[in-house]
């Protein structure tokens, strides 16, 4: 059902807001690489990306959050994957299955992505402001892990699963991008997390 | 045995040379802390180390190599001890047993570490720095893991044991930071590895 009236139905409202906000993201990564970060002003991303400055400051906070992407964003929709896994389910399994939405998106903006890695690895200022948001989303993600094994967030376990499986996460994004023609993201996140609940048990001689 | 000419001996050489080195760190993360990074020069942390400028250039190349530590050290070391570990043990633990000379040394220098991490917290322009040591130290670490197991550096296992591995190390050290009458770090670390080489299988409700 589609709603007939002036305003645009929720799904259409929400995929104009996410091309939007991938348009101005993907104008800045390519300013940025052209020009380097100091060259690079808001005014000039919104350009070209054919809105007004006030439409970018309603999707980013500043250039450096539209170069390193949304975390907040991702940590809403992670934890919310992770709540509503089957409580029998793994840890593993779980916060594989909470990152499909993810990988999805980052296959389906593969250009982008690479684009984003190559910015920030030529743009070492950017680090502090990626980090904090990986950090903010590991917070959250441990709380969820530890409620739902039932330990203190304290204990060991729900830190360690979170950080090994961004690790895992890291290692996947690091090989798909440097393989154009290689194997999708999600069988290569697929294949670690596998290594990861087997036990890291050592490969067949290649 | 001992030398008896005017030269020390090579291990007390080498702990003077430790010595000197850590009174430095030191020095530069305790001004840092009190002072800010921006508000913190060479000069002043030579003097608060008792050395000249030119002795603090021998040890490290700059005031942020000082705070974040010595990766190329760490690197040589690492590497050293993995390629020593028996051909016939498993990475996991030959990873583990390389990382006993580290763990002991920031175990010694508890104090030390604390701080550090509290400065690198404080002042995130030391990122960049600190993870591009990182970056450095995990390269080394997958080829020698690779040719260790014998598959290409481009195989995902190398990649991935080393990543998991450093963020098993890290999560346990941010444990036994918060900690001050908590387990030694190396039994934290033993734990963490042992959840790795299981599976990470869930804990028993705490």
């Amino acid at each position: 059902m589609t709603t007939a009236g002036t305003e645009p139905a929720p799904g259409l409202r929400d995929r104009k807001k996410r091309r939007t906000r991938a348009a101005l993201a993907e104008a800045a990564l390519r300013l940025v690489a052209e020009r380097g970060l100091a060259q690079v002003t808001v005014e000039e991303i919104s350009e070209a990306a054919d809105v007004s400055p006030r439409t970018f400051f309603n999707y980013f906070a500043c250039k450096d959050d539209a170069l390193v992407g949304d975390h907040a964003g991702d940590v809403e929709r992670l934890v919310a994957r992770l709540a509503a896994a089957p409580p029998g389910a793994a840890v593993l399994t779980a916060l594989r299955a909470a990152l499909d939405e993810v990988i999805e998106e980052i296959h389906a903006e593969r250009e982008l992505w690479c684009l984003r890695m190559d910015v920030v690895a030529r743009n070492p200022a950017l680090l502090p402001r990626l980090l904090a948001g990986n950090a903010e989303t590991e917070r959250a993600i441990v709380e969820v892990v530890a409620a739902r094994v039932g330990v203190d967030p304290d204990h060991g376990y729900p830190a360690l699963v979170t950080a090994v499986s961004g690790a895992a996460l890291r290692t996947a994004m690091a090989r798909w991008a440097a393989h154009s023609d290689g194997p999708d993201l999600a069988d290569l996140v697929d294949e670690a997390f596998a290594a990861l609940a087997a036990g890291l048990p050592q490969p067949d001689r290649s």
